[in-house]
């Protein structure tokens, strides 16, 4: 049940996919090169390991506590969020006006990975920072960000996304909470929020929790909400944590999984006893974040950072199951070689289905990881080269990719979790082992964010109807390009890659175009199929990155790098499995989606 | 989080799959015609909800517990298990001479996937106990079978099935249980097990454990086991439980799921205070079951029997999450249609992508079900028709279909169950919904009784090449005669199954001679695709028998069935989806195994 950082694979895919390297020769980048990476790569991977990473267990079986409005998180989760933020790693990728350190989101993303497959549940407080950062940096007054930026950067204070209500969940237009402004331009806060993550806890001095609401007299639907800081404790002159605001934690959910991060109720503005409400009547002190009416364009710069995150926290999941698996798969010996190669039986890594599961469990991560990585890069790019053209091209190309990153790296770390409980057999079921902690985790990453079927309208209409599948066939000739590079090559590995390759680029393309096609005249028929898009979309791109990697091996094992020599094997192996056990499944997907939509609409929804 | 069993469908399937008016025809059959199993499905079906259905979430918040040895059931299991056995479900389908009903398995089939829907865990308390009777049937001497058989099939004795040891699990050849002869033809047994469902509990006056144990001097592998009966109390003159045996249970697992079904821990021989081991001695007093050193044989009559079981729990929790998604998607009312036809959110069932995963739960549940009950009908008229070449070809068309049965319906209820978790959004990951409970309690039945890998190792190696093939192809025929019939109809939902099952039957069909061609010469690339090649194979007959449904509903809907013309629209759009949006997952399928056996052994264990 211990965890060993894949700092190594992270390296090679910052460097050979997110293009670590260009971003280091661009202004301002000096300090973000591969020897740059390979030292917060290795420290991140030293408090992952020895600090984070025992703490899951624990929090599995001592989960946060809910008593009297306040939540008492597991034993050593405080300590080693202090840990987390003394060492300045909440502020990575933030900017150096702020207190961060400016790197590039690729390099933290490295690091958020190992820190989720360390403890999910840990590693969603940070997250949610982040995300609260995201939203100021792009929206708040230049007031706002001085006051609250330096305190979430520096990991003193934690932040929250407020959006889900009991009537609201994928559809914001229904949100209810209400906010009325002050004489002093300050507004108050009334309404529940439910599924808040860490929207109450004791690992951090303050909360600041960004709320969507409505203010009062805008109109109905998502043009009438805005985006409202609302701290948990409002700060004093100093600006230290002072008066307690308005806002209860009426309790925290029991979940199947990621047991140990409270997911909180909250009540904004219900009157609680010792806050402000006590002198000034209820409502909860907020202060606007952005234009009014305009809260949802801010919510989507955060949702989309905690999309790509929680995307990472599908190859973090794939990643521990795959390792808890691979040990257990080493040392259980059952069953003799259906080979008759051996008279006794051998550990169970011997026999072909579980090496087929863990070859899968390690292929899905892989490709996941490298994906996750691209898109990083892509944005990282968008942020920092000076052309303009190659700013916009790199800014499409990353936002194509959210929705994969978070759609299909879900799935596939389900997908894992479940093959790593099926690998244990037997043990697998029984709590103790602890494989089962990683299912149940995992669970919940396909839902939150947004779920699979939200990615996927994400994809479908944002991403691929809007500019007329443009950035759909670009990335089809990128992927193209790739496979002359493989043809160049004589190598039965290569052409494996090469062919699974050929087979999903033209089931992408073949539903792109039923896509665009369908998309304004049927849409039901379109839809009907987005999600088997996402997938396919997901495969193709994942698929690619590792093709990409097997390239970047083969030319290494060209070189003088003997030492390297297993390792970059290991890296051609996972590609072609991934061509030949995984990509062929966009054969089905594009059939279900090309062939499908008829069939799915036939049974009205009465007759189900 | 109500249940309605789903009677309608099963007596469909029962008369159009599972041949019920034949075997209704054949001698000693009058009883087991539609109308018997009419009354029957109605009297099952109203136990299993009103009686069972409420105890499946008090069994997961307050599960079975362990202690000083007793185990304590949750409170009402005992009370519905009396209830169970009073009505005479337990004797169902066994013989009359030890007072059973001596009813069709197929009926029997059909019902048993309602006690399992309404819980999983208590189901398994009857289905342990049929798997001692099927063995003691099967094996047992006169004496045995008198004593033993009647309280059994009565339900006031239940049975267990005494396999796994700690280094022993897929692995029987390792088992080190060990038994030695006494003057009085009895034996002493003495080995600890574990994993043994129901193996201790408070519902029955006695438990009945069937325990797989080497005999002194018996050779070492699978050649060297034999089978015991080892009862917890051992009966006095009069036949009620005496004095205990020394069998002791140690402790029960704490698991993902099922946990109101006990795991126990037993120890045989090891010296039991208050047992007979005060007087006598240490070891647990059993009997021989069948001949020496061939208790693999009599195991394997009962793992069948409950492999097919574990398939019908696998139909019955794809059914019971179907239905709990269901109910959510009709009242939760979340987003405006895509296409438009509606300015307000509309209950989610509405959308697409809802529809789709609502649709894939209904298909694989009921492809699973209609493949059982074929099953099911096979096996009983293997045991009842008088005519010897129809009976082996009917044995050996059950023989193949267990695997799959237990393989393919188990891997689609999780399929399932986790598809209902998602229906739900963020209130699936949350316990109180109960979705969750599902996910949990469906991810033991792709282990438990043989993994699906065990499951596909089956039906490659002894269902496929054995024959050579012969019993897969006479599927794929008759297969193909389906086709024809789909192909007589000029409706575009017959063409489209069609072209459906023609796609998936050639994949079959050269997965099969992929198995042929390399079985002997290349084992580990013929095993490497062992469990597609059972996914493929189970997909295949689940959408055949589908296919099979849908041409009884055509004709159904040109008679003058007007009452039941939405139910037979269902069928026909629920063969349809399951045609165009599972049968294509066959293509991927087929290349894992034909394209993707050497990249699968590419890499070296040691790289991993």
């Amino acid at each position: 049940m211990t965890y060993t950082a894949p700092v190594k694979d992270l390296l090679f895919a910052l460097e050979q996919l997110a293009g670590l390297e260009r971003l280091a020769a661009l202004p301002g980048g000096e300090d973000c090169g591969l020897d740059t990476a390979a030292a917060v790569l290795g420290e991140c991977a030293r408090l992952a390991q020895e600090v984070i990473a025992p703490l899951n267990r624990p929090g599995d079986l001592a989960p946060s506590r809910w008593q009297h409005g306040e939540v008492r998180t597991t034993p050593g989760f405080a300590a080693a969020f202090a840990q987390f933020a003394a060492g300045g790693w909440q502020g990575l990728q933030h900017p150096a006006a702020y207190g961060g350190q400016a790197l590039p989101k690729a390099l933290a993303a490295a690091c958020a990975e190992m820190v989720h497959a360390a403890s999910l549940s840990f590693a969603l407080c940070p997250m949610l920072s982040d995300g609260a950062i995201e939203a100021l940096l792009a929206a708040g007054s230049e007031e706002l960000k001085n006051t609250w930026l330096p305190p979430l950067v520096e990991g003193r204070w934690t932040g929250t996304m407020n959006l889900t209500e009991p009537q609201a969940g994928s559809d914001l237009a229904q949100v209810r909470s209400r906010a009325e402004p002050q004489a002093d331009g300050r507004w108050r806060i009334a309404g529940t929020k439910i599924f808040i993550t860490y929207g109450e806890h004791d690992m951090a001095e303050n909360i600041v929790h960004l709320v969507l609401a409505r203010a009062a007299g805008a109109p109905a639907g998502v043009k009438g909400i805005s985006l409202f800081l609302v701290p948990k404790f409002l700060p004093d002159q100093d600006g230290r944590p002072g008066q307690r605001n308005d806002v209860a934690c009426t309790g925290i959910e029991h979940k199947l999984g990621i047991q140990a991060s409270p997911t909180a109720v909250l009540a904004f503005g219900g009157g609680l006893a010792g806050s402000i409400a006590d002198t000034q009547g209820p409502g909860a002190v907020g202060y606007l974040v952005g234009e009014l009416n305009r809260g949802l364009e801010t919510m989507f710069v955060m949702m989309n950072a905690a999309r790509f995150a929680v995307g990472l926290q599908g190859v973090a999941i794939g990643e521990r199951a795959f390792q808890q698996a691979l040990a257990y798969a080493r040392e259980r010996v059952q069953g003799r070689p259906v080979d008759g190669s051996c008279a006794e039986a051998v550990p169970i890594v011997a026999h072909p289905d579980v090496r087929r599961m863990l070859m899968t469990m390690r292929a899905l991560t892989e490709g996941c990881r490298a994906m996750a990585l691209l898109a990083a890069g892509a944005c990282d790019l968008a942020h920092r080269t000076p052309d303009a053209q190659e700013r916009a091209g790199a800014q499409a190309r990353y936002e194509f990719l959210v929705p994969l990153v978070k759609g299909f790296a879900t799935e596939a770390g389900n997908e894992s979790a479940s093959l790593g409980v099926q690998v244990h057999g037997g043990m697998g079921f029984i709590e103790e082992t602890g494989a089962a902690q990683h299912l149940r985790d995992a669970r919940i990453l396909t839902i939150y964010e947004g779920t699979t079927a939200i990615q996927a309208n994400d994809l479908l209409g944002r991403k691929t109807l809007r500019d007329g599948g443009a950035q759909a066939r670009l990335l089809a000739a990128d992927i193209e390009a790739t496979e002359e590079e493989l043809a160049q090559s004589a190598d039965p590995a290569e052409a494996q890659t090469r062919q699974g390759l050929r087979m999903a680029r033209e089931d992408f393309l073949e539903v792109v175009d039923f896509m665009l096609a369908h998309g304004k005249t049927d849409p039901n028929a379109a839809y009907a199929g987005s999600v088997p898009y996402l997938m396919l979309a997901g495969l193709l791109v994942s698929g690619w990155q590792l093709a990409r990697l097997q390239l970047a091996a083969r030319r290494g094992l060209s070189g003088d790098a003997a030492a390297d020599r297993d390792y970059l094997q290991a890296k051609i192996a996972t590609a072609r499995f991934f061509a030949t056990h995984l990509l062929p499944r966009t054969a089905a997907l594009r059939r279900q989606v090309v062939a499908g939509a008829a069939s799915m609409q036939a049974l009205p929804a009465a007759l189900f």
